[in-house]
């Protein structure tokens, strides 16, 4: 079975989509705080460019990073968790073997 | 003449040299003062992608603008003074014509 046949419930939908804001968020606020730490401790040009490239490869990551479309979900969330952004103990309205798959993911 | 014709003496590449050091150490100066402002602003993720842009700009910009080869000084001064970084003043060491060719250079 390929993750485009997987079926998702409303209720499924709305756990995954509830699941993905609340990293996005925990994401953007640890950005943020990253952020303002780094520029606090710039003393020099390679420091400002050093903080240029680690907001180029944040801002590279995180637009591929959140891909809700329902033939992405599982990648999406299991990523999500591998990386600590979301507890698999969150998921916990999806169905058992949806969990199962997002948790097989994570080791893979 | 062209500006590759136009010859410096010792002296005066010593001043247009530290003429730019001078400038750089203003630029670096004011860059950082603004990425801690800006950092410290931050509230959103729009904000930070907002200083990602920023840099990729300030940083495009910076690279080319220090040029020290002789054949582009004249057009490295006097783009400096245009932009406030250089003061004409500061030029004195060059010979009168150089000055002088700078200075119409910042009205273009």
């Amino acid at each position: 079975m390929t993750q485009a046949e997987i079926e998702w419930s409303n209720t499924e939908k709305r756990v995954a989509q509830d699941a993905l804001k609340k990293a996005y968020e925990r994401e953007v606020e640890s950005l943020i705080r990253r952020v303002r730490e780094n520029a606090s401790k710039i003393s020099d040009l390679e420091n400002v460019w050093q903080l240029h490239d680690f907001l180029s490869a944040r801002r590279h990551d995180i637009d591929g990073k959140y891909d809700g479309r329902e033939a992405f979900l599982m990648f999406t969330l299991s990523g999500l968790v591998k990386e600590g952004l979301l507890q698999l103990s969150e998921l916990e309205g999806l169905a058992a073997d949806k969990r199962a798959k997002v948790s097989l993911l994570t080791r893979m």
